[in-house]
């Protein structure tokens, strides 16, 4: 773990950055030190939201959160991830992309993975993003807890998949500026479909025990 | 969790005991002072690995194992998996069934999750075992592990899954016979795909960090 690099001079641009998961994430890492730019895409939203957190995070449309930042989380729904992807193309040409989408469905009986034609919403975003590199990753954290002034440490692996790894170590790093996070290399991106739809079942048992769950790895 | 039912007296059928994972289930129940009952398509090899094993187990043939069996779990290799559910639905009729295959792939670059049809080994048992109450558990437990003679608790949280509460709840209580182990609700049968795909992560990360990974649900 301590190989990781130093990230805390990158800047972190979070697309779709004014819903509860992006929102959540911006606001853990201003709080770390690391310059934040929320991203939507009415500018003015974006601004709203990023007053409403301060600790210096920035709102900006999408575009120039994309091009203005060394690391790009997209925390958009999943139903305007595609769309997302393909217009930010250019933008994200030769970054880091984190992808943090779970394509879930809901009915009476709760959650349930949504049949994905690339794999998982990582490997969309990869099939698209041909300049970039994807990394999946903070699929499990609860926005909840990430959003609540009274935690002051989540209790939480966050698995970190893809191909290239620099850029997992580099995102591994940016998990742990979240205090009491651990950075966990979780597999390539084709074993991302399972962590995306895990979410379910952090549901499921979120609503059984009354909890916001989340996993450790054991022995790592 | 201390209202799951006491499983103490249950007889314990293992289908496929003698490979690993079975085995290694068989070996942990048996020591817990559960009666066990290890299935083979082959009642001698049954009986070697019975043998083998102690600490009462006995070895039958796996339509004789079923029958004998209050709670039995399948844990043949996913290749044979719909011959075993299909052969012996009758045997295992007003049974509770636990079904631990991990349906993966394995090349140069490690394991994937494989198709399946009715989108899990789990949904898979239960649609051919419609008199047989079916849940998904013991997915992740380590067979490595199982079978250390010096490993005496596993730090593991069990995930278990079904559609009937009673059946769930027993096969959690079951699970925490093994010392170390909770058993946990993880969700309906049509969460169960990502939970046995997600053993293709554990490998991965197995093999990254040099460790016997499992997983543990934090604030539960």
């Amino acid at each position: 773990m301590s190989d990781l690099p130093d990230v805390s001079g990158l800047t972190i641009g979070i697309l779709g950055g004014t819903g509860d998961q992006g929102k959540g994430l911006a606001r853990r890492f201003a709080i770390a030190g690391q310059k934040v730019i929320i991203g939507s895409r009415n500018a003015d939203r974006a601004q709203a939201a990023a007053d409403e957190l301060g600790n210096g995070v920035r709102g900006l449309d999408n575009s120039a959160c994309a091009t203005g930042s060394d690391i790009v989380i997209i925390a958009v729904p999943w139903d305007g991830h595609k769309a997302t992807c393909e217009s930010l193309k250019d933008d994200l040409a030769g970054k880091i992309v984190v992808d943090c989408v779970n394509p879930l469905g809901f009915d009476k009986q709760g959650a349930y993975a949504l049949p994905v034609e690339e794999g998982s919403a990582a490997q969309q975003a990869a099939a698209i993003l041909t300049e970039s590199r994807v990394v999946g990753a903070f699929h499990h954290v609860s926005a909840v807890l990430l959003l609540d002034p009274d935690v002051a440490e989540i209790d939480l692996d966050v698995l970190v998949l893809g191909e290239d790894r620099e850029a997992t170590d580099t995102v591994q790093a940016l998990a742990e500026r979240i205090p009491g996070v651990r950075g966990i290399f979780g597999g390539r991106l084709r074993n991302a479909h399972q962590v995306e739809a895990f979410v379910a079942n952090l549901i499921s048992i979120n609503r059984r025990y009354k909890a916001h769950a989340g996993i450790r790895l054991t022995d790592v």
